[in-house]
């Protein structure tokens, strides 16, 4: 009995920097290039969308960054958050595997998404930046973005996939708790919008054309920046702190992770919870397994070419060196909305490339099979995207028990499923479908692209 | 900066004995009666209904009552809870008062309930119990006994009210997910539901009709018991972990409260955060004010009468002494379904009426307000029962702020609105409307009430 279930940091373990695995990365990512001119983009190209704090950020080789104190006090709204171990669960798979998770669950928007929308609008405030806007997809970035805008008195105008705009009106509430402006998009405000509706007035939407929109809004206005919740550098930087608490936490439980898995979207759910054990493995003192876990009906990390590719829909990106399905990709509806993407961020990429990490697509119905059983044993409903993870957890704990090798298994689970409770009464009533894709349909878009390739 | 927000126990914090209030208070409550002989009821009487464990703990007398390993073990999942310091609300409010909050939200259901649906859930178990009944009203009691039941291996039969359930679709899902079968009350599977059905057979339900079927249940079949959410003194006793716990944290934080405040139903939530802070005014070693605040819609502790009546519309329960509005009372239809019931417990009622504790009725739209300032300061959408506390807490801190004094003020934040969105939605939209009794309407009840009055 009076065995541990969660390890807990007090509010002084909160990191006091950020861990930035490009110092690290054994080959560097390419450099993002101007779609017009081919070359690579500086600080300047960059200035009209970011504060220039966060750009240097992007392009920094320093392996830690210092998190601002205001930053770190309102990080302690709901951080440093608990690692569980997962006893119940373990029990239920009858698995030798040991099962920890992360639970980013509890912070004021209900997943991981605070840990880089806070110090994003933190840096835009001090630059004097008066409102930024911002894509969502299923929401999670949305309101974690209008939360941290919020707080630091910022107005925040979301473009939200029209799709989810209808399918999850209370996260869109909740941005309008937290004073945000909330458009389904595409809308007619922007361009971009517009040139999307001529083509199709019943569009459903999608984070590429959001994020075309949300991008020109910025692009447009003098103090107006825009703000992505995934897929950049600093992004992906700010959310090693997930990472760097289980690293303190693990060490609490006496263990250290044979494999980390976590959802994959974009990259900053992954990045977070896997580079600060990544760094022990390129650093040559530890083994460890990074594994993503996509949706199949967006298998851009395991089906997908690595070669430059825009972020958004429209094209107004910088070209991003990325594994990617084409930015015309159009992924199959289903619930995680949040992993619906077309491309992946250009480190977890090179990462990728170099067989430094791994990934594995799973369908929706295994991923809600999965969530259904950890909910019963452990008492969390996870978000859709979480229990891609949960999925990938299982295989490895059923693995594991076939081969009868005791391993320790380490995830991320990014958030609560209490929005998204309309996916899992689908489920219930067997609306969910998989989705196979053929590589007609998969490649299409690829077929198409002209931007250049990578040697 | 660097100021403490939360004040964070670990798991072996977590404590081994609830607190039972009825060791110390100055006036033992009044014994509840049976309804037909109006006799003092004994173990027997109540022993078709709850396991004997339970009923012991209804009527003991010893301060302090362990817990076993197995609930404690439970507990981990999402106890020790976190206590905060509300810095953000305290300077919107501008006041010098002191704000710190107990939040019970991070458990399972999502609200203290599990506390003690976890205990009720283990020592049926332990009694060879099969199934276990109950009602909800807004679904957190539901869901949480839901939840208990799966994890210690019971059947679990939910009477939802009407109203509720088709509001809520999603706390019935949630239910489902931990297994439990949910009906919308009144139903036509008891004599209770046809009853009433049949005099309207468009009937919303209320708690104390679905009380009625979950009791009917349970009284006709052998391997079934019932189980109540509040209103009974071990309920009340279980959730004491609750301020237990908040008094080792207002040590951590080198405080004690002048005022504990808590929203109040049927008593459960108030008396788990104030009792363990009560017992030291009742020793006389601390001053310290409880205040629980109840919906202007079922103002029982405000307007009621202390006298015996029944726990539920039928008339199937033992007569309890409490303050009550009369056991066929309809509460205005408000979105805090869990505040919607007639009468106080009897713990509770006695120590009103000895002024050891005090309450205070508030409208709706006022607690709507607050939840939306509070939940912009802090972060947390906070359930519309919490939002009752949270309309006490901002009219003692304007108090203090005009007294020109500082106070200290703890409250009990029981739940998140994840689930209660939709009562946001309606509050946004300006369809929430406060709801004001004639006197007329609230002693229409007590004037017809049959049972015995107290001297």
């Amino acid at each position: 009995m009076d065995r541990q279930k969660k390890f807990l940091l007090s509010e002084r373990d909160i990191p006091r920097q950020w861990y930035n695995i490009q110092a690290h990365m054994p080959n560097a990512m390419h450099p993002p290039l101007h779609p017009g001119t081919l070359e690579p983009i500086g600080p300047a190209d960059l200035a009209p969308l970011f504060p220039m704090e966060l750009i240097k950020q992007e392009v920094s080789k320093e392996p830690w960054i210092d998190i601002p104190d205001e930053v770190r006090d309102a990080y302690k709204i709901w951080r440093p958050t608990p690692l569980y171990r997962a006893h119940a669960f373990e029990k239920l798979l009858d698995t030798p595997a040991h099962i920890y998770y992360k639970y980013e669950g509890n912070s004021p928007s209900g997943s991981h998404k605070p840990n880089t929308a806070i110090p994003q609008a933190y840096y835009n405030k001090q630059e004097g930046v008066k409102k930024i806007s911002t894509e969502t997809g299923a929401g999670q970035w949305g309101s974690a973005l209008s939360f941290a805008c919020q707080y630091f008195g910022l107005e925040c105008e979301v473009f939200m996939v029209k799709i989810s705009y209808n399918q999850k009106p209370y996260r869109k509430l909740l941005m309008n708790v937290w004073d945000a402006t909330v458009h389904a998009s595409p809308t007619d405000r922007t361009q971009a919008g517009r040139s999307i509706l001529a083509q199709d007035p019943n569009s459903p939407g999608s984070l590429g054309i959001a994020i075309s929109e949300a991008v020109e809004v910025a692009a447009m206005s003098q103090d107006t920046k825009y703000s992505l919740g995934s897929v950049l550098n600093h992004v992906l930087m700010h959310q090693s702190i997930i990472g760097l608490e289980a690293e303190l936490q693990m060490e609490m439980a006496g263990e250290f992770p044979d494999v980390v898995i976590a959802p994959f979207g974009g990259g900053s759910n992954f990045a977070g919870i896997a580079f600060p054990f990544l760094r022990h493995k390129l650093n040559g003192s530890k083994n460890v397994r990074c594994l993503a876990i996509e949706p199949a009906s967006c298998p851009k990390l395991t089906k997908g070419q690595f070669r430059y590719d825009f972020g958004d829909t429209v094209g107004m990106t910088p070209l991003i060196p990325m594994y990617t399905l084409g930015h015309n990709f159009l992924p199959a509806p289903i619930h995680a909305g949040g992993l619906r993407y077309h491309g992946a961020g250009a480190i977890v990429s090179q990462l990728l490339k170099d067989q430094l990490i791994e990934a594995v697509a799973v369908q929706q119905l295994e991923c809600f099979k999965r969530g259904v059983e950890f909910a019963k044993a452990e008492g969390i409903v996870p978000a859709p995207e979480a229990t891609h993870a949960i999925a990938g957890v299982v295989r490895e704990a059923l693995k594991a028990k076939e081969e009868g090798r005791q391993t320790t298994i380490l995830f991320n689970l990014c958030g609560h499923g209490y929005f998204d409770m309309s996916a899992y009464q689908d489920y219930f009533a067997g609306k969910l479908v998989d989705h196979h894709f053929t590589d007609d349909e998969l490649y299409a878009n690829l077929k198409e692209l002209n931007t250049p390739e990578i040697a």
